[in-house]
């Protein structure tokens, strides 16, 4: 990350961001959760997210903008038009990250946005529309499911009053982690209050793609699919020294089957599927104990909802199989559904062009990741841009990203937001 | 167990138990820990088990014994004999419970050894040899691994320093929790300072033989021989939505083949193998994480030590090739050996002798689980009863075992430990 970034080419408009500032800017945020292995563990509505907000809105007020705060805890950050009354062009991303999480997952883009206003600044460049830095609340999901959440209540694909009420592992609500950490706004969180008239969100790939290909940049054209799954198996406890095996009810045993059964589907459904078991908990842990239920999520996900539907359907047989197998009692719960997105066709050339423009190599690409983008494309236009991480691993606190490649994709998003924000009907062709 | 037991034969020596008085000190020890399905949650070393001590020890008062502490907590009440120079005739068992425990499992034990003290003093009956009710720290083992550590270091199968530095999931040590308690005692902690003449443990079958068939006292021969391991997976924590299913090394897949080849193992060297895991942490644990890592415990039993080899070779190769095919390294570490335990002849057939004595049905049985008394064991005579309990189930909530089977059993203690101190000559025969 110290290296400074080879010279890049630059836009035809003139504008570029600096290098070493945004560089600096993402390790200074960086250092807020970091752990021993180089990664970042700043999960949502923590004390490390509060942190993380408030230097967010102190780079936000160094750099002129003024920060909105929406009842889900979603911060705007408004750089005002021209023509202020247009619906503002926006960017951004989150800063909460995994338990064990990476540097560059979310923050990115949030930091990558920050760096647009300040090199507009300094180049005293006004766009036609405003322009919008948004941080949305609890992308990842890990502590407060589902994923995505402020972005979700934000395109109204969630309840907030429901929102409110979920739970962490420790039985803390998600309402009153965001008033204890002070970012519950008084803004109702709805587009309709919030309106975008076109959104692009900068991240890292999270996948192999790019960086195999020797690409710059990924324009992205949609997301596949995605289903979460809570499976409960309740069998019986009993003494593992004294009960005879063939009389035993393990929901262990059942789960293995269930974790094997979804790595196969994954499998049958190449090369798109991505089929995961992420969380197991075992009850009662003890290791004398023969575990008498076991808590299981199933994470699916294809570009193709229809292969989704058939997979879900063998997701459910597969369970129940191997739950009856051990007479176990088997509860399959979906409680995610994310369609298969399309990106708005004016906000994908416009990545296309900027990309072009800057003379970068680049693909179109499908997100295999769930982004907040994909929340807003239900209601407005929207798009992404990718750039490569290093072995295509994130969600993981050895997680990367090459300088050359962050600067590429800040210059990107810097020059389809000013096109957009520039571009004059986009913003009611929702 | 409010209803009065049905009138029950008595024995030749005219003593007898008091039923109500054991049934309501059991009852009354059984709230230290209830948890609403009717079960006790009573782990060792925790305030619980604090209380429960407190309460062992003003009743030991009450009856007039003496009580020592040991270094790890372990507890002595003597009754004097005639001859106050002779080992000790020893009964008692544990009163830490597994996290969803039932009310019988250890505390039987403990509070029949004491209801033979309160009927002994009730007929002014002295024993040639003094008595003594143990009670053993830590027999179940699921806070701090491993089982049975308090007779375990007795019996000198444990080192005393390294058990004080074991530490619990949360990483206190065994050492400050005794402590913390105010259990930790002056005595050291060796069968060479505190010796038994002879030790019986009365506990519950926790298996369905004697219900099964009917009969009302197991006389138990021996104990199967035990192994505990624990498994370490590490493999490689990445994005589930974007890593393709081909480069996954997913330990928590890696885990679901050992947990399914474990009970294909029990299955196989059926019908005495006993094998479980139970234990599994998976980490991360998120619902969009490749798992990275996974803990794993496996316990395996059978009566047969040469068996018991065969299925340890078959349980690493399993292990080694489940990692093998995801590429998750795999580390198999062995932590607890038990070996098969044949208990001492006199032993055994003074419990023989005192069932006849009182016409109960039984059978000669060997112990599926792991006891205490398998470590005095190696050191001493020693013996065991068990009673049936309801449906063979235990380390479970709704265990349960039969007022009358409570009651025939602790008379069955009685006679036992009565014949084995008025004996001469036993005591020395270690």
């Amino acid at each position: 990350m110290k290296s400074p970034p080879t010279e890049l080419p630059q836009s035809n408009t003139g504008l570029s961001v600096d290098a070493e500032r945004l560089l600096s800017s993402l390790a200074a945020m960086a250092e807020l959760g970091a752990t021993p292995k180089g990664g970042v563990n700043r999960q949502t509505l923590t004390d490390l997210d509060r942190e993380a907000r408030d230097l967010f809105c102190t780079w936000c007020d160094e750099a002129g903008l003024s920060v909105r705060v929406d009842e889900m805890g979603n911060l705007f950050a408004r750089r005002a038009g021209r023509d202020d009354n247009r619906d503002p062009v926006q960017t951004g991303s989150h800063l909460d990250t995994q338990p064990t999480g990476g540097r560059y997952d979310g923050a990115l883009g949030v930091l990558a946005g920050l760096e647009v206003m300040r090199a507009l600044n300094d180049a005293d460049y006004v766009t036609e529309a405003p322009l919008e830095l948004v941080m949305w609340t609890n992308e990842e999901g890990c502590r407060f499911a589902p994923a995505m959440m402020g972005s979700g209540v934000h395109a109204g694909l969630h309840d907030r009053d429901f929102m409110m009420q979920v739970e962490d592992p420790d039985g803390r609500s998600f309402g009153e982690e965001l008033q204890r950490i002070g970012y519950q706004g008084p803004i109702p969180c709805t587009y309709r209050r919030n309106p975008t008239g076109a959104l692009i969100e900068l991240h890292i790939e999270q996948g192999p793609l790019l960086e195999d290909e020797g690409i710059a940049i990924g324009v992205v054209t949609g997301g596949q699919a995605q289903r979460w799954y809570e499976i409960e198996l309740v069998g019986m406890e009993s003494h593992a020294g004294t009960t005879p095996m063939p009389v035993r009810r393990d929901a262990l045993v059942a789960a293995a089957g269930i974790v094997t059964a979804v790595r196969a589907l994954g499998e049958e459904f190449a090369p798109h599927a991505r089929t995961t078991c992420g969380v197991l908990e075992a009850r009662p842990n003890s290791r004398n104990v023969i575990p008498g239920s076991v808590f299981l999520t199933v994470d699916m996900r294809h570009p193709d909802a229809q292969v989704l539907a058939t997979m879900d359907a063998r997701l459910r047989a597969a369970a129940g199989d191997s739950a009856g197998r051990e007479r176990v009692t088997c509860t399959v719960r979906q409680i995610l559904e994310v369609p298969a997105v399309e990106f708005h066709a004016e906000v994908v050339e416009a990545v296309r062009s900027a990309t072009a423009d800057l003379s970068y190599s680049h693909r179109d690409i499908i997100s295999g990741a769930g982004h907040d983008a994909m929340n807003v494309a239900r209601v407005a236009p929207a798009g992404m841009v990718f750039i490569p991480c290093v072995d295509g691993i994130s969600h993981n606190e050895i997680e990367n990203a090459l300088p050359d490649d962050i600067i590429r994709g800040a210059n990107v998003l810097l020059g389809a937001l000013v096109s957009l924000a520039d571009r004059p009907g986009l913003d009611t062709a929702a």
